[in-house]
């Protein structure tokens, strides 16, 4: 295909589920595509559609000025870039891993140190969704860097640059993922609630999400409060919703269903009023984890 | 003032902030307004805004076809409808007292038996909102009582009828709750991990909000696995959540903040892997909370 000679060849390294959706998206953007995974045989679908199939990790990194890796975690990561060994050097190395803040600094540091330049990234979707308009991908490091490949990686999904400092993109991917949990256990509570009076969880669905929309309005003003450091609040205090909890835990108990997913806040806001800030908004609770009792 | 004799005369038992708000907003929306409030005092503002304030619960009663309660609890409101007493035949009773489904029940089956009409009702705002375009409050009970007054109960905020079970408006009312706080918390606790590397959670939250609301889209898919009771996925299996989590606890121990937010939904999770349902969807944790072990 000769429009490809103008694309940028790209290596991609770790062929799981999330691995094969990214090179499969950059074969169908008619990049060159170089693969690699530890296991064999994860290859062979990927070269029945055109990929280039490497048989060690120095083959894969040399074939390609862009190394794109996506494995189980960071030992593994740091396994291939030793084996890589010299074919690192001027090499963009974007490492799509699941991983700490410290474990990409770390990582960062080392690739660096090898004359690779390094970016660290992750990837706000499933991999069904790679490639599609849903998908994002935050990354961190080198602007210059991201700046140079974006055009590539704007493929992957919308491209979120962060910041310099490696270690943004997995601390923003994993705060990004504790408030979908959050959202998905209040709402799995939700549903569990109304499942047990025989409900249909759909149609009670179709208030929920508006609902929720609504409410996220209030984040922004929470976020404010703890930038600030100013937790006073003339709607929504503490009290009131220590007051109110104790209801919804009864209705639960009515119900005959567990509140498990509901007792941890329900005990923070009781410890902010114990601690003397029961006057003060939701917003206090940032606070308060930021002093662990436990972990 | 002329018109407001086409207009329905409300009166409203319960004058704390919810209830004074509820009151106000009938008097500016031109409603002949009957006032009462245990404790002397609470009516003197909304006497001055053109209020009759009543000298007991019998008199209030008396006034008005439509009377809207909003006090603290169910003791409260049975205590008030006890003193009611002959005066309750006829008339409308809208309760907006927090309280669980059962206790509404019980509330209505009594009320009714004194041949009074009778709704049940939930305010999803707070009284700041109550009259704006952001207000809305569920209703539950009879069909044809709910049509009658609704002109009227629309002023307060968007009126949404749940059916004729007396406790669909407190079960709905606490289920968004719980939906609420679960956001709120998985919020909270990312703002706290964004904060603990000094980076503005404001920032954070105009990436967060997007992503809750592209995150939202999955809620029916997981509503109607519970319906149907068909757990399995292609997406996201408590296998792989479970994985997940391991990274996301060790991230919150280096950045020195407590996961205590989110520990319950990854012990749910991990009991959901051990009782064998690890290939399943998130929407099996909805069943394992119909199943406690503890409240």
């Amino acid at each position: 295909m000769k429009d490809n000679q103008n694309k940028q060849p790209v290596t991609v390294i770790g062929l799981g589920m999330m691995g094969s959706a990214l090179a499969q998206t950059f074969l169908k953007g008619g990049h060159p595509t170089t693969v690699w995974n530890r296991t064999a045989g994860k290859a062979d679908a990927l070269a029945r559609l055109g990929a280039d199939a490497a048989g060690t990790v120095a083959e894969a990194v040399a074939a390609s000025p862009l190394v794109v890796i996506c494995v189980l975690d960071y030992e593994a990561v740091n396994a291939i870039l030793e084996e890589a060994g010299d074919h690192l050097e001027g090499r963009v190395i974007v490492n799509l891993t699941n991983g700490t803040p410290a474990q990409a600094r770390q990582t960062a540091a080392w690739a660096t140190g090898r004359r690779a330049e390094y970016l660290d990234g992750g990837i706000m979707a499933v991999p069904q969704m790679i490639g599609t308009s849903g998908a994002f991908v935050l990354y961190s490091g080198s602007l210059r860097t991201f700046q140079e490949c974006q055009p590539t990686l704007e493929l992957l999904g919308a491209a979120k640059y962060l910041g310099d400092d490696p270690g943004l993109a997995p601390l923003y991917d994993l705060a990004l993922l504790s408030a979908m949990y959050g959202m998905f256990g209040g709402f799995l509570h939700a549903v569990a609630m109304v499942r047990s009076q025989q409900i249909q969880a759909e149609a009670f669905t179709s208030l929920a999400i508006p609902w929720l929309h609504a409410m996220s309005a209030s984040l922004p003003r929470m976020a404010q409060a703890v930038d600030a450091g100013d937790h006073r609040t003339n709607v929504s205090s503490l009290y009131i919703n220590q007051a109110g909890f104790e209801n919804f835990i009864g209705t639960c108990q009515e119900l005959g269903i567990s509140a498990e997913l509901m007792m941890p806040i329900r005990d923070l806001i009781n410890r902010g009023v114990a601690e003397g800030y029961g006057a003060d908004g939701l917003s206090r609770l940032a606070e308060l984890i930021r002093k662990p009792i436990s972990v």
